[in-house]
């Protein structure tokens, strides 16, 4: 099993080093690829040193089983035919396929079986806020189909990558010490504030981050529920927080809805207000699960559900659920 | 014309003094009260000093025509007696009376005449949250009845008073000189974090905050509005935002809103996302209005409107918001 990561250098390519090392993903060769301006970087895998190769149009992908991309869509769209066709699998974290009909969109505990049908031998990984979301609605929609979903999110600075962390804490320290606050990798000053924006904007007033909440879940739970999205950025590290409402075709009490994400797959209940437990993305980053808490009914819709959740973006949102597709894959023997 | 402060030493205190000054408020005397531990502080109002004095059960509002009151639900209660009953008109920030039958709770863009009728000399200042969103909402209230309301906050520090909004710079600096995070304000760490708490818990799940938006927005607006809030504390320091979805009982276009919080009272349309421009706390601080902007259609409800939010939780969201109630009994000559 020869594995491959593109974007080796990035937030979720380090990310991928350690979801692999973790969870003793079965593989023999690791092979990183990155841009001119991390190619030659040197990174530690299992104890041995391994070095960024420049991704190039050439045979690279050759002889590698299944290779994890996270570059931007760009780069994807213009590899993907180098990575694929000598039979790889590309598991791809940007929005470049999403939404292309011949390309399956996959959270395994949602759709696991939708990734055996990749006709140009790619599967997309979902957007983290939406990969979050519904690992937590599918226990919910078993019970009762969903029709609405109203969403607003608090994402972390990690969702704009590891220099937009770096820029924030370097923020912090600026105000501290009294100097100009850069600004660089948000629209706008994040310590201190909140930015109601997260990627650019549509002609429908919402913007594609909000779409892709409306889009990817329709896709990957094979469903005609309706989303409105508010995506907001706020000065958290590495953990989104969503507050989600629901609206199912029959009513769902708590204590149903609490004992079915009790034992649904990824989830933790975390839900214990008396003891002031609930999840918290100081506390969910670096974690595997989606951590779901103040389930409560919907004062405003008899069928309407509400609840809290967070969830690690780099690792649950990104390279986890991408090595999560890989693991079923291998279980199901279907990689080649 | 004699006025109190109530809680002079506290943030919203402060604000009073500020907004008292700069709105040329028509008063001829000042007398200011506070705890033991704030009695004998000096603060300057139009250039003199004002010292202090300790709240006790005298006859120290004799003369006073207007009270503003922010020490707290507890010191409310036990002193409304001294104050009103010579005659004193109180103004009550705090949640003592919001919801008795007999004390009107106003915001003057959407109920200022319930402020005539006080057979208790007491008039209540609403909830913080509250507030700000009818503000919003009256405008969209007039162009057709709203059913119900689904709201998710990001509340800054400042709510949890001033001692809160220092005590979350001072985690950001520990932070940055690698010391241990002192928590005393907030129930867990706020910096770097998102707490999904404010306020205590309610037996139905939801805390005292996230019941105050249901029951006061009914209050306010004379309506059988069904509002399910979720209310969080988020690190941006003394303006208040809110992510609103609402399904009115026809539906509103996006435009028709926009031209109606265009002229609203108390609202400042900003709302220009092609140019970045949208409400944001670092910059709602410390002004009048409260910013409304990402005004869109509900993807998920047909009769449902969108929009963010944001003002000073301590000037409109408190101080200004109860001057502003004193200044229509002056105009309209009911004070006493």
């Amino acid at each position: 099993m020869k594995v491959a990561i593109v974007g080796a250098s990035g937030a979720v390519g380090q990310e991928f080093l350690r979801v692999l090392a973790d969870r003793n993903f079965p593989l023999d060769e690791l092979v990183l690829f990155g841009s001119e301006r991390s190619a030659g970087r040197r990174y530690m895998f299992r104890g041995m040193e391994h070095e960024v190769k420049l991704l190039c149009h050439n045979d690279d992908f050759k002889d590698v089983d299944i290779a994890f991309t996270s570059a931007g869509a760009g780069i994807s769209k213009e590899f993907a035919d180098d990575i694929t066709r000598h039979g790889a699998v590309m598991i791809d974290n940007s929005s470049a396929f999403r939404m292309d009909e011949d390309v399956p969109l996959v959270v395994p505990e949602c759709n696991a079986a939708d990734a055996l049908n990749r006709p140009r031998g790619i599967i997309a990984n979902p957007n983290c806020t939406t990969i979050m979301m519904v690992v937590a609605l599918q226990p919910l929609e078993n019970l009762s189909h969903i029709r609405r979903i109203h969403i607003a999110s608090y994402q972390s600075a990690s969702g704009a990558g590891a220099a937009a962390m770096a820029e924030l804490q370097q923020q912090y320290k600026e105000i501290n010490d009294g100097k100009p606050v850069t600004v660089s990798k948000f629209p706008h000053q994040l310590a201190y504030n909140v930015i109601p924006q997260i990627d650019v904007f549509q002609p429908n007033g919402y913007t594609k981050e909000e779409m892709k909440m409306f889009n990817e879940t329709r896709k990957i739970m094979h469903s005609d529920v309706k989303c409105s999205a508010m995506c907001v950025r706020v000065s958290s590290l590495r953990a989104h927080s969503e507050s989600v409402w629901i609206e199912t075709e029959r009513p769902i009490s708590v204590e149903e809805a609490q004992k079915a994400l009790a034992v649904a797959p990824g989830v933790t209940l975390q839900d214990d207000p008396d003891n002031l437990v609930y999840p918290m993305p100081l506390e969910t980053a670096g974690t595997d699960d989606i951590y779901v808490g103040r389930v409560r009914k919907d004062l405003a819709d008899d069928c309407g559900l509400t609840f809290w959740l967070s969830g690690d973006q780099i690792r649950k949102g990104a390279a986890l659920n991408a090595v999560q597709i890989a693991e079923y894959l291998i279980k199901v023997g279907n990689v080649k």
